[in-house]
Formats: structure tokens, C-alpha cells, sequence
């Protein structure tokens, strides 16, 4: 699998084959078609062996560790080296089914579940709207960096992680002050 | 082009090529690759063939509207027959830098721009914040629709719709009623 990830690097998903896996790794290719079906099936446990796993801190201000979390997670799968490999999973994800609900049970998924409970507990707190719909957070507040990250494809950069949350956080409604 | 659409939508998008294009259209590869470099090129030009345009409707409430548009924008981007066209564009993109540029320069960013034409005129009205962003209007408001499409992959339905943007108008902030 570290053969595959360095050569994704090297060559670009698009044109990485099972076929050069193997001739890289020095080993023939049913050996690699034995365990995984497709290159999207090797390609997705070679990532997700990369074992990303971001965690939240609890400072106790939601948005500020809203955003340290956030920041972290931009760094590192937005952009160079892990950022091209994860743009790639994801783009693989919209032509193979399989990768995409493997993704979203070993990585997505788990992530949601870290980010709702660190929620849940400031929603508890008063940090957020009692109104607030805990079942849309991860749509919410990671759609818009994923809009920037799949369709815009401009950089995420920490100012643009604090004005996102800034507006999601405001909301759009007028307010009516006391 | 309209060869193109037929033959994705037969044989899905990851098997499609441009020699079976060539053939089905009963003329030569070459032919073909006179015009598009790539196959990426030439499913790019057949999917906006299909001149997917989206107006804002415009009765004065801004919620409303939106909610409208956005019906409209999910029912035909976000199931079939043109769904999977969209979903695999949008995969394309990920792969194709070009295709990528493409996309946002033909729809993507002419859609921006009337979304946030109809948002202006309604913050101007005092339906909206004052303060609320207008160049991340688009991030905020589709992004969670493109996370469901192509993370979760769960059905866009318009209650999903509605609740997304009950959520964003309100704010995760909590309010402080008089």
C-alpha cells in the first residue's frame, strides 16, 4: 500500500495502475488482484491506511476549537501531500459505489461521530442554539469547505475556515436587537 | 454529444470511452479527437449541451424562493436521468484540472453569480443580515447539498432541502430573545 500512495504522489491517481503497483512493488499483479477487486479498492485502503484521524480539543469555546479542528483538518487533507490523494478518493467515490460507502463507514463516518458529540456537549452548555440540528452538523459546517475543496478548487486557508464559521454561526436572518 | 450522454447513461460513466462513442456514432476515433482531447473534454461539452439553466424565482420572500430554486437545482442535478451525468462531471473534475476550470468557468460560476444577484436585492430588502457574507453565498448554501451528493451519497430530498436551510437562517449561535 505505501507503494501505491508513493506512486499516486509520483504519477497522479489518473494514470496509476494495478499493473504499475505491481512492477513497482516487485510482485505480479494477481498477487494484488487476490486481496483487492479494483485500483479504487487498493487505492482506498493505502489512503485510509495513512490512519488520518482528527480529533477535537476541548477548550471550552466551541468555535474556537471548532476552528483549531478544522484548521487541522484543512492542512492536511486540503492540501499537498495528503490533499491530491484525498481530492482523488473522493473523485473515485462519484464512479465506484463501493469506495464511496467504505469511505464514508471507515472515515467519514467516524469523524461525524467525534465533531457531533463535541456538539451535542456545547449545544448542552448553551454554546449553541437549544434549536440547533445536531443531524446536519457535519453537512453544515464541512459542505461549504468541501465546495471549495471538489468544486471552486481554491485553497482552503484558515481565513477563509473563519469566515465560513463566522456566517454559520451568525446565520443569515436579520437579528432583531434588544 | 447527444451519443455521448446515451452511452453514459447505458454503460455508466467509468466504462464509457471514446472509441465506443466512435462507434456508436458510426464514425471514426479520430473524428472525435480532432475536437476533444480527452474523453473527460468531451463528456464536459456533452452534459452542459444540455443547457441546464436555473432562474431565481422572485415573490418578494427570499426563503421562499431559495427553497424553490433549490427543488428545482436538486431535482434535476441530484437524481436521475441527469444525476449520475452530474455526479460523474463533478468526479471528472477531481481527476481533469481542465475539466475542473471548465465546469466552474460554463456553470457553475454563471449560477453563482444569479443566486447572488437574488440575495443581494434581498439583503438590500432587510430580509437578510446585514452583515451576511455574499461572496461565500454559494459555499454556505450548496455546500451542504454537493457533502450530501458526493460524501454521504443520501437521496437529496426537499426535506433535507428545507431543514438545511431552516438551520443556516436561524444561525448555530444561540439567540437571546427579548
Amino acid at each position: 500500500m505505501r507503494t501505491t500512495i508513493e506512486l499516486a504522489q509520483e504519477i497522479g491517481y489518473a494514470k496509476l495502475s494495478i499493473e504499475a503497483v505491481a512492477a513497482r512493488a516487485g510482485v505480479g499483479k494477481h498477487t494484488i488482484y487476490r486481496r483487492w477487486s479494483s485500483k479504487g479498492a487498493l487505492f482506498l485502503d493505502s489512503v485510509l491506511s495513512l490512519n488520518v484521524s482528527l480529533d477535537y480539543p476541548d477548550t471550552g469555546d466551541i468555535l474556537a476549537d471548532l476552528r483549531e479542528q478544522t484548521y487541522t483538518a484543512v492542512d492536511l487533507l486540503g492540501r499537498p501531500p495528503l490533499g491530491p490523494l484525498f481530492q482523488a478518493l473522493v473523485g473515485e467515490a462519484q464512479r465506484n459505489s463501493k469506495v464511496a460507502a467504505a469511505l464514508n463507514e471507515r472515515f467519514i463516518t467516524p469523524q461525524a461521530e467525534k465533531s457531533v458529540a463535541r456538539l451535542k456537549k456545547a449545544r448542552d452548555e448553551g454554546q449553541l442554539s437549544p434549536e440547533f440540528d445536531l443531524d446536519l452538523a457535519m453537512s453544515i459546517l464541512s459542505g461549504p469547505l468541501y465546495f471549495q475543496f471538489l468544486i471552486t478548487q481554491e485553497p482552503l486557508t484558515h481565513e477563509y475556515v473563519d469566515r465560513v464559521f463566522e456566517a454559520l454561526f451568525a446565520g443569515m436572518r436579520p437579528r432583531h436587537h434588544e
